[in-house]
């Protein structure tokens, strides 16, 4: 449970500054907009300051008027709030932001979270701040609206990749059927945030899809990006999120792998791994990172022969 | 609210047969299991006669050993239940199950249920028939559990798309954290359900998005699919399904096509669109039928003249 100080400390302030993370996600935006729009019906000053704009995506979302992009508004704070934000890294330029005030209040769900604020709130059994922002606007006793539903609608759809995800609780959806009773319409948000795409995207997976391996009876799935494919499908480097979702997803795929060539030799691997092969020691074993299930690293060479070490890596975790 | 009759005769029966439509989907099998289920609980003997055996997405789904396929299990009936069943007709070969009893209980979530059974109760406000049947087994006084919770978990999650679809109402979500409560995978039936394809449907969609094609300043997508694609990709014809949906989920499509050359000159169309186009209307122009968003029809001719004859169609709804 949120603790009074906090309350209190909201409660009292007048002019107040709402910070997501830096690359602001759905749970990030959503909170700090469901928070702006609550503190706005309590009569507060309120801006939520991004490190970028919002982005396309979400741009039905309610509360934008609210937002401001950069490190310049600083006029009369009194309190700044981060949500959804692990570490003070991840504020970004807006660091400034931060340090112009005195009382500063962090509630977020990430358990790594090193409580950076003078008031801090960790919850890590929430499954998106979002969560906790709807426990917060209640003890803040703001009668809850559409809008405000809609934002915190998004913030934990998102983060729970629309209810499928580990984190999803029975608090999540008992949270979820109380913000849709104020008005949401799901079918046109789930549309927008979950299975909109662009034509650059979809002509990418067509090209990656044409270069699916799968190897060691179908339990390993590779695909490879190039510079040519990303050129003739018109697409962005951030075209390429998620392909490797498409080995992943295969009935019988433990592990899938992504072989993005940046420029000559110059390869970015993606790792997935579906129940049991710790795809995280691969990557670590070439200097990157991750987790069991997603991991990443970076390596030079060329197709062939960077396809075949990681082979061989993967087969003896089969 | 369902009536105390339909209860009382539930509960005065011994030997029950619960029967879903015929190529039952996720509503129609973890709505029967469920009831099977609860109504084994109440030492009844039940069997679920299904037409087909239930489909490999769903072969982790408990209470399958009740489960008998086919027409020929009428031993000492006393009760026949179908579920999510609009009509006699799709009831299929298991009539004589159905006609081999006095008593019969339709309980289903299609507005158009023409009430065909001795007892019927529709509720067309419930998106699933999984929601129903929770109300059912609360009235019938057994105590959930994890197996009972899985199976209606299932019947509503596919029904109403992962939440995504209009039918999702506040009840869809709160039924969801009481079942949740009672132990539910959420992450692992979401992969199997949700996320899990075949090597044969990957690579057709490979094929498929390489004939993408978008007109009228991208508001019209046209894929075709050939039988040399089906048969490059190994693919079946259930494998063209939601192929649609690839040009549907661009960004600025109103309307998307599919062109399915099943033999030569012979198409079938599919079409769905977005917001406001009406494709019914298109559909039904060829001898076809459907609903606004999503229809279908078939048109004999060839590839080029069929695209321009139905992209004519769509230019005048745009």
């Amino acid at each position: 449970m949120i603790n009074n100080e906090i309350v209190s400390k909201i409660i009292s302030s007048k002019n107040v500054a709402i910070l997501p993370h830096i690359q602001a996600d759905g749970d990030a935006i959503g909170s700090c907009l469901a928070l702006g729009i609550a503190l706005t019906k309590l009569n507060k000053k309120v801006k939520v300051i991004m490190e970028e704009s919002v982005p396309e995506v979400y741009n039905f979302i309610p509360g934008q008027a609210m937002v401001s992009v950069g490190s310049e508004y600083k006029e009369g704070l009194d309190l700044v709030i981060t949500l959804d934000t692990g570490d003070v890294g991840r504020i970004g330029e807006r660091i400034d932001v931060f340090k112009s005030v005195d009382s500063t209040i962090n509630i977020d769900h990430h358990g790594t979270n090193n409580e950076f604020a003078v008031l801090n709130y960790v919850d890590a059994d929430s499954a998106a701040t979002g969560e906790i922002i709807y426990e917060l606007i209640k003890l803040l006793n703001v009668d809850f609206d559409a809008d405000i539903a809609t934002c915190l609608y998004v913030a934990i759809a998102t983060d729970t990749g629309c209810f499928k995800f580990k984190n999803t609780t029975s608090k999540t959806h008992r949270i979820i059927s109380d913000l849709i009773s104020f008005g949401v319409n799901v079918s046109e948000i789930s549309g927008k945030v979950f299975d909109s795409t662009t034509k650059e995207k979809v002509r990418l997976m067509g090209h990656a899809i044409n270069t699916l391996e799968l190897l060691e009876e179908g339990k390993i799935a590779f695909v490879n990006i190039s510079n040519e494919m990303l050129k003739a499908a018109g697409a962005k480097e951030e075209d390429c999120d998620g392909i490797v979702n498409i080995g992943r997803n295969i009935v019988g795929v433990e592990a899938s792998v992504v072989l993005r060539e940046r420029s000559s030799g110059d390869f970015k691997i993606n790792l997935r791994s579906k129940t049991y092969v710790d795809v995280g020691q691969v990557a670590l074993k070439y200097g990157g990172g991750g987790h069991k299930m997603a991991a990443g690293c970076a390596i030079k060479g060329d197709l062939d022969s960077i396809k075949k070490m990681i082979l061989e890596e993967l087969k003896r975790l089969l």
